[in-house]
């Protein structure tokens, strides 16, 4: 914190005058972000109705932040805010909620990322109710790789890493994230009856040729090429892609708090670009890694 | 385009079937581009106002994103659409307006980044209105750099890249941006009376440690190590740090669009990391690249 008694967490437009932090959010134990302001607000909705947690009737979650960056909610012992699109808008959110929390005085606090993610050649269980579907499955991650794949590993120290330019220097940071918690929320999805696997995500800093997409603007590659990165990616286990989870998997660990990460894959990369599927169903796949990560909440609610 | 007859902007939350893109957005000469949701709002009202087009009374412009990724509105032959937080998020944004503009058959086009940043050691007109501040001083961007500085500099054909990974391969585009109308933005800001300067923009992945601030949640250097850094920028020409510049000339350059990046400000890094201007001066100094745009465009409308 800077000298003056006030810290402005600029991009939540609020500071440490606007709210009590200590009496307000001292009891956070969860934190729960995804790219989307209106699956987040969901998200928040369907934990006051759900969570074991003494609420009126007739309230919804207010969005605690004032600005027009993002989004954030408190219910219970869960913080829900949004992180946008990509690398930098997700280490502005972290920096502000990390501030947060230690001014708040919060300890042993787990954080999720429930996203959507591009899956490839996810497997299914045959006799999952919703098995034979192509998308839906969820991937959780065991360490995020980005868009370089395994010139970005390190074979000594058997690592991955997030690379930020600080300062005029290229610094790098491990990817890793608690084996402990998504070895539960995997067990949490089989027994939801959802398709799931563990595997490397990666990490891109675009949506379109990072994620080897040939329906972009702008395409530098053919095919050909594309199928062999992906395929490639496959190879070295990789199982889905998005645009967040190196930044976050460094972060949290750099700031010392419990992080996994579980998307839905909306389709398989090895077999199409574009997102098809019809909207009711889409929701319902994008509600996977939220339904999971509220039964682990319920779990762990008063450990 | 793909092979199917819809094509899916996804972010956008739109296809090429909810609009008849020629019929609707043939016009288009101008697309105006910022990070936050209410500056482009704003921006597009402001533009409906005072715009030298027929609207009738009583009518606002419209969101035409149906997704809550971005909003995008048009105003005669301007299209304002916000890009979020940083590369990730402003490479999706142009990638799909790009595709829109294709299929309208817009040709022509000029993109400007409207923005907020951190300025370094701006010098101010002793007789300008605003003189003494030490924000609200306009940056045009002349070339911008990533977080490398010169290390990023290319000296046999001397130019400066924006680095994106593609199918495990760092790709570099170069960052040019369009000198005559970044020139023009100037002299219009000259008669408007604001300060302004021409130079070059450090684009950085994180707002905090990227940028070189001491007040983020997690920082790896020291106040003597920081100083250090942006007056090494300073002595290279830089006289602003933003999030989204690199990316945003080499995606247009590489779309054949002509660009210009128009930023305001908001305090001097060589002097303070933290934003303290009151809120009513602050929207005043946000409106400065805006009204400058909203002149070149009433100056060229009819081109």
């Amino acid at each position: 914190m800077s000298n003056s008694d006030e810290d402005i967490l600029y991009h939540l437009g609020i500071t440490s005058k606007t709210y009590d932090f200590k009496k307000v959010l001292g009891d956070i134990k969860f934190v729960c972000t995804g790219g989307s302001v209106k699956r987040i607000e969901n998200f928040a909705k369907c934990l006051l109705e759900r969570l074991p947690i003494n609420s009126p009737f007739g309230v919804q979650p207010k969005n605690l932040c004032q600005s027009d960056r993002f989004v954030m909610y408190k219910v219970g012992p869960v913080l829900c805010v949004n992180h946008g699109i990509g690398f930098g808008s997700l280490s502005i959110m972290l920096n502000e909620v990390f501030k947060l929390l230690r001014y708040a005085g919060c300890t042993d606090v787990t954080f999720f990322r429930v996203g959507t993610s591009g899956g490839i050649g996810m497997r299914f269980k045959r006799k999952s109710s919703s098995a034979g579907s192509p998308g839906g499955t969820l991937v959780i991650t065991k360490t995020a790789v980005d868009g370089l794949l395994q010139e970005s590993y390190e074979a000594v120290l058997k690592q991955y890493y997030y690379v930020v330019l600080v300062l005029g220097k290229s610094i790098r940071y491990p990817t890793v994230l608690n084996e402990a918690v998504s070895e539960e929320l995997k067990k949490i999805a089989e027994e939801l009856g959802f398709n799931v696997v563990t595997g490397k995500t990666l990490s891109a800093n675009d949506f379109y040729e990072g994620e080897a997409r040939l329906d972009g603007a702008l395409c530098s590659y053919t095919e050909e090429e594309k199928m062999q990165f992906i395929q490639k990616a496959y190879a070295l286990g990789v199982r889905n892609m998005e645009m967040e989870a190196t930044c976050f998997a460094a972060m949290c660990l750099r700031a010392h708090f419990k992080a996994a990460v579980i998307c839905v894959a909306l389709l398989d990369r090895l077999k199409e670009d574009q997102l098809t599927t019809p909207p009711e169903e889409l929701r319902q796949w994008e509600a996977r890694p939220m339904e999971v990560v509220l039964q682990y909440i319920c779990r762990h609610i008063d450990d």
